[in-house]
């Protein structure tokens, strides 16, 4: 029997702010962390250990690590193969906790904790399995993956039923489409070029640079002065032509009335979306903006804390495209769910990443989708942003504007060992000087 | 000029869960917490400080803890006239460090480390005005009290110019109404009687002796079996007689569906109305159930995070009754925007009290909200539980089934050394043995 022996936990920041990489309208320099999560076993095999990260910015990584850790009791001890066998009990477990339900409700630090700890199961989940993460959960029978999901205030929306039916839909024509994935990858789109710190002549040069590079879309930052969010449009659909997709993203900058007036200003780029008008969890307001900007779509998701919250987007009808994003909800979990949900309501994925490792992790959830679930990758693109991959083990790649499909086992979520020791917060040698 | 020198950071736990006063339908054994904070001054004075807290339940308050220490760098060293004279910059400042907003977004952890430590600066700003909270607030300008909210996401339902408006009607009669709170205090109700882990003639004998106190509303838990709810209410309700108030709360428990057929059974108690029917995040939800349950009043707010919550839980009809807390949002401020927010809309706030301190301190926000906001207080109780008052400096004080407006300078937050230090966790005598 194979126990599971603790965790290992590491506050790595990597000093991104000293470019203006990663710079927008709500943050102006952040240092792109990881509160990051080892499960140790006492497997021969060292190697049989998962690995997982809640994402921040910086500052306030420490208590982000400090409520990973509260989480350790629910898995020290444990038998591997009894925690792997029930992950979806383990998810309801942790995230009904009453103490730790108190600390969010599911949402901010606590549930991103738990989404990092889940994430990490489901790492060493695909390595016992010899597989990579989007395959194994591609290859859960219906019943299995309807398991993983906590229904409790989804019913009047998704119920076991309705999911079920999904997934059995989603069945057919499955060992095809893994075959397409691992031929073909899966789309993707590129923010390199848009950062809000940038120049015009950058962001020129970045946006044919991702052309050349086979992107078929960029997203640029928006939200800090419309004259000249008016001029980098123009720059950015004039370097990428009429055919690309150009979307925008404000990071929750305006309120309702400002994000229309303003989004309408940008119509005549046409763009592909609206990204975060306003505030992530105003729901009503997202409505309303997507009515008063139409047809320009709205997408969010990347700051949405659970499921209840999706389904609320797509009960209200406050968004076109659902940008789930790995580490922000409780893991792989709640990510099946906001699937399932987005089926539902026949709303495309395009998830957020970038980030440090976000885009390692979430392309398996992308690609089980294809796979299991919605079945089309029609009207989907995975974020790409070309930073902070060397760091990961097994890092995401793209070619020709598409993710490959991992192969090697687990969810790549793994940080080489030698990072997490240079970039070590506060005592690291990048940390240091 | 006086210098704020730092904060000084207690984890404090009472073993509430030794007995089962506090248990729900969500929460089966709390132990109720403070992360407890003070503000140090270099002033002469030592009384001259400010006290806040987080209320938790147990597990996770050291993390909530340092979430709260996570702030110090906003206040430590700053000129303390500077900072009194702007809390709503500084509210501002915190909520929108980005961060920090990381961590939320507005939500969880972080959100109530600010609110924690912006109700130590109000309690703070109270001790240097010579005045209990309330009334600092009530004595304070129309456009002052707007400068405390951060319109930012509440414009398309509460604009500055709204909220001018409704302080300025608010004004009119406020010093008579003054007089009335020192004179007969605020109405509040008794949820003493009815922890779900009580038994039959407990339950009984406690509604009885609620009513000889003289409280006109009683609150019950339930959600667990609904046959026991029958039960339970119709024992209350036998015992209160016609006339009284019967609250109940079910603390989450249900999906839609299963809530609005559970509270159509319990319909015949004619009750006061039904708390956190669902996810207190489930806006539509608790629209949806809201409808549902008609002629029941739908109550709820303990565990909404922000304004923009309340906003839409306003604009959806998704309550009858606001219930502000105030530690689970962004402290004073938030909480002024929560009463502007239900004046705008008509809806009459009954805050969430109980836990450690929540009576303390909230009695200062209805309190306000009858001089100067709302100017009634018609169909509004704070709820009362006699529980761990006597930790407190300047405990609240029920008589007659109403709170009695406070006195002494402050926001009667501060709890006793000695109970800081018999309940410090988890070195403190209380729990070495």
């Amino acid at each position: 029997m194979t126990r599971i022996t603790g965790f290992e936990t590491y506050d790595v920041r990597f000093p991104t702010s000293r470019t203006l990489a990663g710079s927008d309208a709500m943050n102006a320099a952040p240092d792109y962390s990881a509160a990051y999560v080892i499960i140790r076993t006492d497997a021969p095999d060292p190697a049989l250990a998962g690995h997982g990260f809640a994402f921040t910015i910086g500052r306030g990584n420490d208590v982000q690590l400090a409520a990973i850790r509260l989480l350790e009791p629910f898995l020290s001890g444990r038998d591997l193969d009894e925690v792997l066998a029930d992950l979806g009990g383990l998810g309801r477990r942790m995230v009904s906790d009453s103490p730790l339900h108190w600390l969010g409700p599911a949402s901010g630090v606590m549930h991103m904790a738990t989404g990092a700890v889940l994430n990490a199961c489901w790492d060493l989940a695909a390595r016992r399995a010899g597989r990579p993460l989007w395959l194994l959960l591609a290859e859960m029978s219906p019943e299995e993956i309807c398991g993983l999901v906590d229904f409790r205030y989804l019913t009047d929306a998704l119920t076991p039923d309705d999911a079920l039916a999904l997934l059995e839909r989603g069945a057919a024509g499955r060992a095809e489409r893994v075959e397409t994935l691992r031929r073909d990858g899966y789309p993707a789109y590129s923010t390199g070029p848009g950062w809000l710190g940038y120049s015009d002549e950058q962001l020129a040069r970045l946006c044919a640079e991702a052309m050349a590079e086979g992107f078929t879309q960029v997203k640029i930052k928006v939200g800090a002065v419309l004259a000249d969010d008016i001029r980098r449009c123009g720059i950015a659909r004039e370097v990428i032509g009429d055919e690309a997709g150009l979307a925008v993203d404000a990071n929750q900058v305006w309120d309702v009335p400002t994000a229309i007036g303003w989004v309408r200003e940008l119509r005549p780029f046409r763009l592909a979306w609206i990204e975060e008008p306003t505030a992530p969890f105003d729901v009503l307001g997202n409505a309303a903006i997507r009515r008063g900007v139409h047809p320009v779509p709205v997408a969010s998701g990347e700051h949405v804390a659970n499921p209840v919250m999706f389904k609320q987007l797509l009960q209200a009808r406050g968004l076109d495209i659902m940008q789930i994003d790995a580490c922000r909800v409780a893991g792989v979990n709640e990510n099946v769910a906001n699937l399932l949900l987005a089926a539902k309501f026949g709303v495309p994925v395009c998830p957020h990443a970038g980030g440090v490792g976000l885009c390692e992790i979430v392309q398996h959830l992308s690609m089980f989708d294809y796979a299991a679930v919605s079945g089309t990758a029609d009207g989907r693109r995975i974020e790409w942003i070309d930073h902070l991959h060397e760091h990961f083990t097994a890092p995401a790649v793209t070619s020709q504007g598409r993710y490959r499909a991992p192969a090697a086992p687990g969810a790549s979520t793994e940080i080489r060992p030698e990072s997490l020791a240079e970039f070590s917060y506060p005592g690291g040698p990048a940390w240091r000087s």
